[in-house]
């Protein structure tokens, strides 16, 4: 980087906070998903005013600005791709105020997701969104790629929950949007414009979160089935009974057997389908509930059913949810994690083309994720030294993002777009849908200083490319 | 209107609905806030095509467009200010249709609000948005200004349960937003930038909204208090036990006077405020819940507590709360609804800011809303002949809209922006946030053929005017 421009970052941020050398700036070159990228300089800043002022810079002498928070992006949203200027959000973790009177949160974006957890619990009330990646990622992080968690079936996505926020656009601008009030129709909703955003069109220096009251009860069950389809049925008759679980977690066959291969608890290796059902609220609730959603699943045709008779049981069952990220990361060394998305009665058919797609490339392809609101995560292990494989790699992720499309779902229902999935967004989109969105970020971003390289298509780019020759 | 566009309009729409005679525009010339405007045009169209090629005509010829479904907008959102063609969507109204197993409900805008409640309860399942024109008002006016009535506080607003559109832009493209699926991030939230809007960036044609299971029971009761501010001591303190009620309407002293008056059911004139609590959930849930709310009313010094036994008597405690509306509109011909919004610890504040308002100026200032949200509806009744009493008002919505905004509210829950508030946008939003709305209608409307004359001020606008002189 031309030392006139470091001279001039230097100014507005001190040296401790400046990193140059390679090795550092090699620290801030990856992320959860795949690929590495060099920045040309890594930034903590500790205000809004501190990221004002260097946006502007980067405007002025064109630097491309990436955000990070924790890094853990499945999706390539905090990869600076086109180098530039790292901007550390992790350290700017100054404020997480809960407000119990008017049900909110007040947080800066390097605070962690778990953090706002545990004090809203505190205060008796509930963040509901919860990314699996909860315990290091940051909230601003999980803002602008909306991930969400289990629970999106009962309490809505991360959006539902942020009414208002500070900004630095992309021109280098302090902007407040939406406020402290659950109703705010004043003017466009800038909010949930920029919630999701994947980093492109504002960073975050702060957010109010509506909080709820905390559910005084929860239960927990699972069952297994022979037959993936038998699965569906069970879950359509639940909520067809006027019951909404909290969560409705899916595991299928080749999960069952990783995780019981990684730490053995007794699940059925021969089952197609295993299901978690989780119910939260008032307690004489829960308890008849739970006790309908098994009643349901046996008759559906569970092959087993087991409610959880406390706290420690509740934990096992969940333990098996979580057991599944580091079982497939036993399995190889390079993990593709996609969130096809589709039509809650579409998982059957996604399911069986996830088989035939598994088949045909003769890929380690498994299957989890929340069956509830029909946020898949096809995840295929395999090794990027392997090249051969990993043009089978491609051409299965191309058809799984087809097929979800196909089926009137989504590419993304929580990981974002970042750079993998952007060959795809006019398939799902359409010419003029993608145009839309394309004059939102030329107008608010004129010289494509914020997060370039991400969401959009280059020209000519048409499918997924994993290799780099 | 010139001949020859007639003739083109002709070719796109037959002449059966297209409407030129005086008589017919001046149906279409108002709404239910204040103003008349005589649209040029009043045209039916039946299908995206027609709207598409219509607004491709006006965009050739410059010609105003106002989307327009009963036009029972508050705030002026359908009156055509300058003209133009106004597009009658309540004759689009093929399609409401119930998909059980996703949870979902596919409409088109003409579609009423209530219908959509009606074959949604048919299913067992529930939409929870409820203005309280939902009779008569159109989905797609509900969605295009987000009004979403009391249960904003436990379910969300409208916005919450938009998943898809198909809308024509204002350059007359058919586009699909979002789709089936409640998780969705591939690329920036149309949906929700679309829904609120106030018909300025797209006309909605079809609609897909979330449905939830129909909670199973309901419980309601209400309070009345003494003094206004222990009122809101219950509210606080019920939230704070982990209990989300469906609802919490309150009404002030003038609107309890005035329901007496209308129709008397017994409510105590002496009181400054009544509350209506309902919850809604589990049969055990709701019974025990009720209780409990009844029980921190009377601590916090209610001076008259009321349980529904049965679902009688819950429909005449609601009827209070519906008679507000005819009993204010006998009291004098010309109503002013507001619906300035604060954070709910602020609605004491907010309270006594009203009644001083009220005291200064001598109006017939009335308070009711929904208190869960912080949703106020200060409503003024006059005369809008009585030219001297009129300047009194427009200084009083003036400062009613300043006390929101100082509180740290916004101008608008609901209702919309409109034609009355714009003058006080940069006030709550700032110059800069003004301006990236400004970008975006901009961008997508370069000719500002839709709704022109909504939301943004015009140059040098800077308070309420309602007299025309």
């Amino acid at each position: 980087m031309d030392p006139s421009i470091v001279r001039e970052i230097h100014q507005i941020v001190p040296e401790n906070r400046v990193f140059l050398d390679l090795q550092e700036r090699y620290s801030y070159s990856y992320d959860a998903s795949f690929g590495e990228y060099l920045p040309d300089i890594v930034i903590q800043p500790q205000s809004a005013l501190e990221i004002s002022k260097l946006v502007k810079l980067a405007n002025q002498h064109r630097i491309p600005v990436y955000p990070r928070g924790s890094a853990t992006s499945l999706s390539g949203g905090s990869l600076p791709v086109h180098g530039g200027m790292v901007l550390d959000m992790s350290q700017l973790k100054q404020k997480c105020i809960i407000d119990r009177e008017n049900l909110l949160a007040i947080v800066s974006p390097g605070v962690t997701t778990a953090e706002i957890h545990r004090k809203a619990e505190e205060a008796g009330l509930f963040y509901p969104p919860d990314p699996s990646s909860s315990h290091i990622s940051t909230i601003g992080g999980n803002l602008l790629e909306n991930s969400s968690g289990p629970k999106g079936l009962k309490y809505g996505t991360t959006k539902e929950y942020v009414i208002g926020l500070e900004v630095v656009t992309p021109t280098g601008e302090i902007v407040r949007t939406g406020g402290k009030t659950v109703k705010n129709v004043t003017g466009y909703d800038l909010t949930r414009l920029i919630v999701g955003s994947e980093g492109t069109l504002a960073i975050v220096t702060e957010a109010i979160l509506r909080l709820i009251p905390k559910p005084p009860a929860r239960k927990t069950m699972y069952a297994t089935f022979a037959e993936f389809v038998t699965s569906g049925v069970a879950i359509t008759n639940i909520l067809s009974q006027g019951i909404l679980p909290a969560a409705m977690e899916m595991l299928d066959q080749q999960c069952i057997r990783a995780v019981e291969n990684f730490k053995p608890i007794g699940l059925p290796t021969d089952a197609e389908a295993m299901v978690i059902i989780e119910v939260d609220g008032h307690p004489l609730a829960v308890d008849e509930e739970i006790e309908r959603c098994a009643q349901v699943c046996k008759e559906a045709g569970a092959t087993s059913v087991h409610i959880a008779r406390d706290e420690q049981e509740r934990d096992k069952i969940w333990q098996a949810r979580k057991n599944v990220s580091p079982a497939l990361a036993q399995v190889g060394p390079t993990k593709i994690s996609e969130d096809a998305t589709v039509p809650r009665n579409q998982i059957p058919a996604m399911m069986n083309r996830l088989r035939e797609i598994r088949e045909k490339y003769q890929l380690n392809l498994f299957v989890f994720g929340h069956a509830g609101d029909g946020n898949l995560h096809p995840t295929i292990i395999t090794d990027k030294q392997n090249k051969e494989e990993m043009k089978r790699v491609e051409d299965a992720v191309s058809e799984i993002f087809e097929a979800a499309i196909s089926l009137g779902g989504t590419l993304s229902g929580e990981h974002g777009i970042g750079i993998m999935k952007s060959p795809y967004m006019e398939m799902e989109l359409g010419e003029e849908g993608l145009r839309l969105m394309k004059l939102i970020k030329d107008a608010w971003d004129p010289n494509h200083i914020l997060n370039p390289g991400k969401i959009f298509p280059q020209p000519g780019q048409t499918k997924v490319v994993l290799t780099d020759e």
